[in-house]
């Protein structure tokens, strides 16, 4: 090692990326535990494709196709070669790289091919808050089934799987539309190009926040928006604009997913694509109703229009019905919790053979925060060990074999490892959330006991009592029990 | 979308990337749940740091210390921002971001602190047959005690995460050294640069690969290898290398951990260093001992060096000693399958401030690897969900209530959705492993019952007919049962 010390870094992540620390990946796992069953359960298999994809297979599907070439963290693999090696970037979804494994393997996989995955996913975005560069993302995908009903079972499944999740019915809502209805009215009134498709599509997506005037605008010359900045519309006229409009609302209230059909149908009828639209809806409510999930689980909303470029067909969003507040106890409406589609273009890219897919995605700590501001937090109670106050250097092993026992029996414990003496030990231990101390001075040892301290009546007792020096006076909670009872002992300061 | 059609891109992941289907990654998530239960009740608390850090916080702690800027996958972020914006790379190891994350919040952390991690590692290195750019890796860190007995702990809780994960007792070992006996032996033979130290332990380390002539060479003057490549050598004189060798071997045969220290006192005892390290491995044997640990399941051995620099203590390795073969049934020599030790100096980089660390770590895809190649495989038996075959659309909605059913009964179950005819929905079933498949056409639901068709009854005596022909007349495994029974039915034969 070098003798000049070298500058010292600063200590912290880089700007928009986190670290998660027990309570939030506890909550995680258990909702990717919960979900993988429920998948697993539907014939879905797991698949992890590399964190890097060559930047040709992400291709255009970038998230924001205004930006085609940017968004993800690329790189230049091996840049001394010959010519430069290839660029390589970071997946900015799992949908991209199953379009590449698809397309890979296609020759050898059991078709119609059913897969889920998850893990994190990087985009190359300007952090703000709650708004991070790196997250988890978990889908499930069927890959080479053109029937509605494989768009059905992604549905149910997505409702099952949030269930698991911690969102018994009534929480939650799936929200079902179809692009080809709008595409068919568009049709219908003489809209030809893809992108004008594409900029109505957007506008509609931003009912929620710009309200009816706000998309009007946006269907038309555009829209100037407080801060000054213009956003160019998407050109329709006044009997255009206001046939969308008449399409996207009012409703939500039909009885019924065969009553908004036939709402539905009176707006749309007559075109081609229209049509097809709407069969394809019929079907999904077959099954939909076959799979037992209900009217109010499910239902279709002319709302939804799901900004992705890629979607082909049905579309479908969850929504969340809880009522939810923030740290402060200020109500937050939640919206939406993921969502997904049809989309029967992305494998072609590779091979150029048309293969139909759809599939379903939730963001996995949006899910998780979701369930938190709605006091359903998973994962359960953070709980630190049973803490072994380590009193003497000498004594270490047996402090050692009293954790051990204690695993043993199925309770979490440790041995305190720093110098501090009992005191500062007493307070890592109700840091920790540890429900007891265990204490094993000479006393203790002579006499074949140990004392035990519950941490857990400590942390009550203060929370309500107005004397917490009366409540010390007494040393509630702290028993000197035969070494022999103390996995019973402690087992009951564990169940509560 | 644009009317010119872009060139296709090759469906393949970037070269040193895989993807992992549903086998290996039950055998991973089994691993890995498995030791997260056990590093749980050991008192360590789950952390995740993000994929990226600054590079600056990785520094010089990289994997090869001899190429210190080269091994990661870095970007500029934000290269556009006045004067270029800070690189950063993605994580080698757990390692070096857990000492910046213990420098950045030492402050409000309980110490000492314990955390683990799990999830992927990139190294920007060549790939090669089984050496991959991005692999996961699970560690254990206890940050903040100097104690050898949190040595201790790592390792006791090393070996009992081996076991949760299918090695049991007799399958593995941990081997375990002390930096500070080889550092006590050099320093009294003269020896002072820490350069050649490092060169000394990275010889030794090689002992296994190159025997040792080759060794002794690596301490001398240097070697020439079989390719003309030549490595220069610590360059130890005769007595200096000679007391190295004595040192490193023989050993192994011990029938404690008590024998062992006293046979390597009669080595390097007399040196400062050299007692500590004796001092400290003895304070390891007592915690191990009062943890239970077996002599043979850890034990000390003075081979055990570990590559890397940073290390400054007690380091530590857990072979495995079963009996592997690889796909092609040759025995292999696995070796290795994790390891760690002391490292002092990490999160002064940061802070200036010497903070005690140990840990240890071992590759999740490895251990897995060599569970299958001893036939241990983690993660059970994979299995297909049951298949419901689609004979015509118009009775979807029903097939899905049957799949629906089985799932209600815990069934893994699905709808074939794709288009193809019964006996390709046949082999499909099969391809999956699914252990039953579920027919209903006229004649079942005209009478109200199913036909249910053992795959697994099928496979097996496939598997073991000379006369395939005279089986399939027979039609073993096909049963005609009412409706009702086919939740029970069903569960019969995927029990097996």
């Amino acid at each position: 090692m070098s003798d000049t010390a070298p500058p010292r870094p600063a200590a912290r992540p880089p700007r928009g990326f986190q670290d998660r620390r027990a309570r939030d990946l506890r909550a995680e796992r258990a909702i990717l535990a919960a979900v993988s069953g429920v998948y697993e359960a539907w014939g879905f298999e797991p698949l992890d494709t590399p964190a890097f994809e060559y930047a040709d297979a992400l291709g255009k599907f970038l998230p924001d196709a205004d930006r085609p070439n940017e968004g993800v963290f690329a790189l230049q693999d091996d840049p001394d070669a010959e010519g430069g090696g290839p660029w390589m970037a970071l997946r900015y979804d799992h949908t991209a790289p199953l379009a590449r494994f698809a397309a890979q393997n296609w020759e050898s996989l059991p078709k119609p091919f059913r897969r889920y995955a998850w893990g994190p996913v990087w985009r190359n975005e300007k952090p703000g808050p709650g708004r991070f560069r790196e997250f988890t993302q978990c889908d499930a995908d069927t890959v080479g089934s053109a029937r509605p009903e494989a768009d059905a079972e992604i549905i149910a499944m997505a409702a099952a799987g949030l269930a698991a999740a911690g969102l018994p019915p009534g929480t939650a809502v799936l929200k079902i539309n179809n692009r080809k209805l709008l595409d068919g009215l568009l049709t219908a009134a003489g809209v030809e190009s893809a992108g004008q498709k594409l900029a109505v599509l957007r506008a509609v997506d931003k009912l929620d926040r710009l309200g009816g005037d706000g998309v009007r605008l946006l269907l038309g010359e555009g829209r100037l928006d407080e801060s000054g900045a213009f956003t160019r519309g998407a050109g329709l006229d006044a009997r255009g604009t206001e046939a969308v409009m008449a399409f996207v609302g009012p409703g939500a209230d039909d009885p019924s997913r065969a009553a908004t059909l036939d709402r539905m149908a009176g707006v749309v009828g007559g075109s081609v694509e229209g049509e097809a639209g709407l069969r394809e809806l019929s079907a999904i409510d077959a099954a939909l109703t076959g799979l037992g999930v209900a009217q109010q689980a499910a239902r279709f909303d002319t709302t939804v229009v799901r900004g992705l470029e890629y979607y082909t067909g049905p579309v479908f969003e969850a929504d969340l019905l809880l009522d939810t507040a923030d740290e402060q106890g200020r109500p937050v409406r939640f919206g939406s919790v993921g969502g997904g589609g049809r989309y029967d273009d992305l494998v072609a890219r590779f091979t150029g053979a048309r293969v139909p897919a759809t599939g379903f995605s939730f963001g996995v700590s949006r899910l998780a925060a979701a369930l938190r501001a709605a006091k359903r937090e998973p994962g359960g109670e953070a709980r630190g060990p049973v803490v072994v106050i380590a009193f003497s250097p000498e004594h270490m092993a047996d402090y050692f074999a009293v954790a051990g026992e204690l695993r043993a029996a199925g309770i979490a414990s440790e041995v305190y490892l720093g110098e501090s003496g009992m005191r500062a030990q007493m307070k890592y231990a109700d840091r920790r959330l540890s429900p007891a101390a265990v204490i094993i001075g000479d006393d203790e040892r002579a006499a074949g006991t140990v004392t035990v301290k519950d941490l857990d009546l400590g942390r009550a007792l203060a929370g309500g009592l107005a004397d917490n020096a009366a409540w010390r006076a007494e040393r509630p909670g702290q028993a000197t029990i035969p070494r022999a009872d103390l996995a019973a002992h402690v087992r009951r300061i564990v169940q509560g």
